[in-house]
């Protein structure tokens, strides 16, 4: 099958097309906790190299996109921080959601506001917390997306090849590969698949031809706006009125009335699950290989696979003064301007902040999300 | 077999004697790495209740003697702050030693220097970093010690019940009970054990007539002379020297000079073992039970079994903000000012200074001390 763009040279395509990133920032990141609080969340950490997620996230976007094209949308906590730290994008595309209702809302507010300027303008849905080792291969990659986005009616999403029956992702079925000479392989998208138990998550993974959802997504404001019209029409006409208020003097407070009547639900189940429902041809939702060494980093024990170089490397973070380690191994340790001494431990995951010191291990650091709720529970919100 | 103070009465004896407290001071420490420093050892720590462990020993032996009669050997680097901590011991009172020589020259000295005035006087030697739960009971079976030590040559150590094959410990064994219509049952010593390899600590255990040397020793100032001439003579002349010079402009000098000839060695090996090897009648060693809640919190985990109700307790410790503990026990942690949170650890230590975090495990913590020299040889004496 060739690709949908049929005759449309990448030349041509490239100039015609214009590419609006949607950076979703409005995760409060409770599993980075202690390090991550509400209005520090784990997209302005830097987890992970110098820059914080964010900063990375629009870093390799660059080459793909005009940085004056880029939307962020944050809540209010974090709004000053992300345009402290993001000077490039331009204060009125730093939207602060007046209430958290998950990223369907969010990303069809997007295609909204794009759509009465700019319908085929192609828009790419991107967490902001999330690495990618690879930028170079994601900038190829995105440029292919951005082609099928823009080629007609057609939804783009990355799959990550799975390399564990991991219980904590959505996955996507994929059905028929598209023309296997262009230098991207895609298929076609069979079905949408929620977050499995361990025994379907194994089933999945022997199948071979199922992937992790990237949470990334790519299509024309159009394709989008239509398809909320379609499969959650009941948030388009708020939607549509903040976008007509964008720019106004009553925007702040459309936004804030008229938000809180969007329904609390994400992207994939909302648009991507009912429409794959239409079938693989019907349906026309492509997906891309995420083979850029993407991480999501969710948890404090995927940070530490991902700075160590084996599993069994003690990762001392947070510029820490030294390590003096004896029988010890596969621990994560945050203690900034600290030296660490360990001694007959494994797989720990210890981080400390000037108020809080939590200690797990690597197989828990998941359910830090629990602590957090018990903490939240006991009234610490100073701590939350 | 009578108390071998005959037909002397309690009352008589109580007026005539004067009791001279020892502390030893001088330990560097290791152990509670790292809150214990070498400027900043054990005995100056306040490791359980407010007061340091040096300040109660002191305050024990407040009904048993004249705070002007107490002397306390340490070393340079912690007289000041062992000097700010005891405001009721004289200064002159407070020695230095010039360099690290074990128990034997520091108690001889003491030995040496109240011969010269008052040779009956009785004196105790004290660990400065021991707990005892029953201070009324410690001072009871000090007044029966006193006594005993009084009443002739006789040498009196303190035995602790032992609960457990302990290998980290001196042993006693105990021969012939003296009057056992005495308040205080005292038995003639067979002989001293170093510590045993774990199949003789069980054999000694089974014995049922061993005990736990509790390291503190009383006999009169005569005695414990004449014993250091008789079994290590060539520390004799040295200490004599230093004695001699106490009170002078010399002494400063004299002490480094002569104090570096004696020989490294603990009293238990250079005295106590060597005269118990004379025989149980002549030796004329008796042991009373340190039956008042002796605990030499010998690591942070006997720290921990000191301060919780069971070893299942997290017991937090330094005045922590809070804590938090999900599927979580047996786990010390000091962490001052800090809210701490537990998710699915067990039995772990961890200790935390501005500049150093320790991370261990109740079974290991005993070998704190071998990171402390891994931390030396590494030349980091910043953390020492």
């Amino acid at each position: 099958m060739p690709y949908p763009w049929g005759f449309m040279s990448n030349e041509t395509l490239g100039a015609r097309v214009r590419f609006s990133p949607v950076i979703l920032a409005g995760g409060s990141g409770t599993r980075f906790w202690p390090r991550s609080r509400r209005a520090r969340a784990k997209q302005v950490l830097a987890l992970q190299g110098e820059r914080t997620m964010i900063q990375q996230t629009l870093e390799r976007l660059q080459p793909v996109a005009e940085m004056s094209d880029v939307w962020v949308i944050t809540n209010a906590l974090l709004r000053d921080v992300i345009q402290a730290q993001l000077p490039e994008i331009s204060v009125e595309k730093v939207l602060a959601e007046p209430c958290a209702r998950n990223t369907a809302p969010a990303c069809a507010l997007a295609a909204f506001l794009l759509e009465r300027t700019e319908p085929d303008t192609v828009l790419g849905v991107f967490p902001s917390d999330h690495v990618v080792a690879n930028p170079a291969r994601f900038a190829e990659v995105m440029q292919a997306a951005i082609k099928l986005a823009a080629a007609g009616e057609n939804i783009v999403v990355l799959g990550v090849q799975p390399t564990r029956p991991e219980t904590g992702y959505g996955y996507i079925e994929q059905g028929s590969m598209l023309a296997a000479d262009e230098p991207i392989v895609a298929h076609r998208v069979k079905r949408f698949r929620e977050k499995p138990d361990a025994h379907t998550a194994e089933r999945f993974l022997a199948a071979g031809n199922f992937v992790w959802n990237g949470g990334i997504f790519v299509w024309s404001a159009r394709t989008l706006a239509n398809a909320v019209r379609e499969h959650i029409p009941e948030m388009a006409g708020p939607l549509e009125a903040i976008a007509a208020a964008y720019g106004t003097s009553e925007f702040e407070a459309v936004f804030a009335k008229e938000y809180a009547e969007c329904e609390n639900i994400s992207v994939d189940y909302a648009i991507l699950e009912r429409r794959s429902a239409k079938g693989e041809k019907r349906s026309n939702i492509f997906c891309l290989p995420a083979d850029f060494g993407w991480n999501d980093l969710g948890s404090w024990s995927s940070l530490h696979e991902h700075l160590g170089q084996t599993p069994q490397d003690n990762v001392m973070d947070g510029e820490t003064t030294g390590l003096f380690a004896i029988q010890s191994k596969g621990n994560y340790v945050y203690a900034p301007g600290k030296t660490v001494a360990l001694l007959g431990v494994d797989g720990l995951v210890v981080v400390e902040t000037p108020d809080a010191l939590l200690i797990t291990t690597s197989a828990r650091s998941q359910d830090v999300s629990k602590l957090v709720r018990a903490i939240h529970e006991s009234g610490r919100e100073d701590l939350i």
